[in-house]
């Protein structure tokens, strides 16, 4: 189906239909105006404001500051999240394509996992009932995992992720699982397709209700826009993901260079893109918010398109709104990294890099300040939102839908991961494995818990510090639970 | 041959070969330090410094603005440009493919150009001895023409602009040629190639001599660097331009992609680019300088590498400069204008708005500020150069090597032709046929000789101004110079 049809056939709640001159910015449902029931709205931690207007060089136009009094973007100053457990959200589990998990009994006992044999399940329960002080200690805690080079490099699995993960995953002296989810910056994927990727590297189950990548919060902006622009990423891949975000009419660049080339001159324009392509008459279309999800594969492509957009009267091309602020479509960014690690020896440049360049165009175009949303660590709302995630997950683990007391980040980055947990007031470990590559600790950005050489040494200090030093990470089938003994029963079984 | 070969046979006057660790800023001639023989450098209208500083935002790393003692960009502070009579600029003189000159007698006396009626020639010689007053005026004045939306759109000829030439050329009462000369932003082309399609289009002789585009005054750099990376326009055009201008050693970012693809993750390289691209081992070359030349076709590409080098020692790729600015490489833009009409409804971003994008990630990557060199109108100059040009001109055209004190500068772009002609003291002559649709005058910047319909009003205006209002734009073969009278004789020849 193409955009075009959804368009047609699913029109946006409470919108009418764009009129002929293309003025429909009183009929867009505003966050804020009327926040959507499944959203909540997180004030922004950075200011929505780009702050290039003392950018200006001598010849360029004089900066002309407008008066912002009906500009569309001040929801700008908060970011829809999620509420927890949307159905969306509700995805079916996944688990190691080769059922493996290194040998040792798989103790997932969330629906659709493996099954559990009884005897351990019943031996974790009897313990766990004697025991009840450390349990209620390991309730009360979890983890929030960055990914890339602290439990992956790309492909390559850091060994000690894999093992820190069965650890949480039960193999502790109490059997009991310790929530914890996984949350980057990363982006350009379906949530699912990526944690079905994940759970073969890690070779433990990552399911899409922990996980958490820089554009899943955004999945909230569909119940305040129908037609949107998605920019970045490979191929359609982000197309997809928004429309498993339940965007109504997804529409990407090509689309808009296959039905005017001349819109990017520059750009070359393959027989295969035009072949996938959606082209349609985008004069006769209002574009009513744009979305960056992931890099950006052709700047000049992109940052046209956009700039066209957000002159647009209310994201219609072919226009030039008269007002640049009060016609101007909101635009929305996955995350906010200036650098990311790639094959190359040196960081390259990201999203990040990427928004500031193009505000200072913006501004030198236009003569007034873009307003602008970023999503992604270290922004609050992605905090805010990995709470709902986490107390939704111990609800499905525990049983109890409560946000545990002490929860730990692990990240490599101080940028993004140890700046953010420790705005948050979570205990922060900054790892050795990828990013920082500093001393003691990071200078600007100190983990407020430590620096550790992996994963799993931050791990198991953390699990000591909530349960006692001398707390086992290794669930021992042989033992009593009653005496504490080895019980031979229990082993011959 | 390779860059490589015309690097190795041809070294830099008075340049160290490179030492292994890549040290050989010391060795580079800096313009203001040791000014080449051939050069002039004019102090800059803007300043070099980006004013990105106040731009940071709030989650950026905070400014720091390094101490700028041993800056090797000092000199960003003054622009280079060619002295007059170049050898390079004696290139061979062109005139219309077809000859034709719309039926009226071709009057160029310039070498190379077509043999002259004697008759006639010796008539405007007769006219001229006699009229010594209006003779010595029209050797004290000169036209500057803006090319695109005052001669020509693209490769659309407009009318009046072909008149107004033919009149300058001789077509007027005393058969008089009137200096005139070619001050185009335009670029991506050698000078050669461009006046011929010019010449054609127009149908009067466009000589390299009296032609400048943005890039040309940049061929004064040549005498400061060896090995530079040129960025931007069609294919390896600009390889070309800087081949013409005498660089010895000339790298273009698809030579450093066809060496390293990781440099530029995201950048599709086809084989056909790789086959024509001239990759060597790029950790071992020095690059001393970046001249922007034309629009970059891929911005994500060109910013990274521009990028990596100016964060390089020296401009050697894989290395990373202790410090930001004592060990950056200058890096030189064509021109600063941020949009260009093309044949989408509304001009398109430019290699200003690219700049502007640039200094901004820089300033968000570094903490420091970029420091460039912008050449181009309204760049100061771009209009000292001008001079030079129109100077050498009039020996050419009279053997009198003097700058006249009444210049015409005609052009559509108040934001840069008029500015910048106003700022330089010339008359400014605004054309309706172009990029300026507004009223009676242009708000921020005014003509001050006035708006005129086209550019043929615009000439006859001036003319009447200097002439007198009686000038007559056409050359009478049939007039008795003595008496003033028709002469039979005369006409029946």
């Amino acid at each position: 189906m193409s955009a075009q049809d959804s368009a047609a056939n699913v029109p946006a709640a409470g919108q009418e239909q764009p009129q002929a001159d293309g003025r429909k910015a009183s009929t867009i449902v505003i966050p804020g105006e009327h926040p959507g029931d499944g959203a909540i709205e997180i004030p922004a931690t950075r200011s929505s404001i780009s702050e290039a207007q003392k950018y200006m060089h001598n010849l360029s136009m004089s900066p002309s500051m407008k008066d912002r009094r009906g500009s569309r973007n001040s929801f700008g100053t908060s970011l829809p999240i999620p509420r927890s457990k949307r159905q969306s959200r509700l995805s079916s589990v996944h688990y190691p394509a080769d059922g493996s998990t290194d040998g040792r009994p798989n103790l997932s006992g969330r629906p659709g996992m493996p099954p559990i044999q009884p005897t351990r399940a019943l031996l974790a329960a009897q313990v766990q009932t004697i025991e009840t002080e450390k349990v209620k200690k390991a309730k009360n805690m979890a983890f929030a995992f960055d990914i890339d080079g602290v439990l992956v490099h790309g492909d390559r699995l850091i060994p000690e992720g894999k093992r820190a993960l069965e650890i949480l995953n039960g193999d502790n002296e109490l059997g009991i699982k310790i929530p914890h989810i996984f949350l980057t910056n990363g982006s350009g994927k379906p949530e699912k397709a990526r944690c079905e990727q994940l759970s073969k590297i890690l070779q433990n189950p990552v399911n899409t209700e922990q996980f958490i990548q820089s554009h899943t919060p955004m999945s909230a902006l569909a119940e305040y826009y129908s037609t949107v622009l998605v920019v970045g990423g490979e191929g359609y891949k982000c197309r997809e993901v928004a429309e498993q975000y339940g965007f109504k009419d997804i529409v990407v660049p090509n689309d808009i260079v296959a039905w005017d080339p001349t819109i990017a001159p520059y750009r070359v324009f393959t027989e295969e893109e035009r072949a996938t392509s959606r082209p349609r008459d985008f004069s006769k279309v209002n574009i009513e918010a744009i979305m960056v999800y992931s890099d950006s594969r052709d700047y000049a492509t992109d940052m046209q398109i956009i700039m066209d957009l957000l002159r647009s009267e209310n994201g219609r091309l072919g226009t030039m709104a008269k007002d640049p602020i009060s016609q101007r479509i909101p635009i929305y960014f996955s995350q906010g990294d200036m650098l990311c690690p790639t094959e190359y020896w040196t960081p390259r440049m990201s999203q990040g890099t990427f928004r500031i360049g193009f505000e200072a165009m913006y501004r030198a175009v236009t003569g007034v300040d873009l307003e602008r949303v970023v999503y992604g660590k270290p922004e609050l709302a992605t905090y805010k939102y990995a709470d709902e995630v986490i107390t939704s997950w111990m609800e499905q683990l525990h049983g109890e839908e409560k946000l545990p007391e002490n929860i730990y980040m692990v990240g490599d980055n101080p940028a993004s991961d140890i700046i953010g947990g420790n705005m948050y007031g979570w205990n922060t470990c900054l790892v050795r494995t990828g990013v920082f590559q500093g001393g003691d600790n990071d200078e600007n950005n100190p983990a407020n818990f430590g620096v550790f050489p992996n994963v799993l040494e931050a791990v198991q200090t953390a699990l000591k510090k909530q349960l006692g030093d001398d707390f086992k990470c290794h669930f021992d089938e042989t033992i009593n639970p009653v005496t504490g003994e080895k019980d031979d029963a229990a082993a011959i079984e």
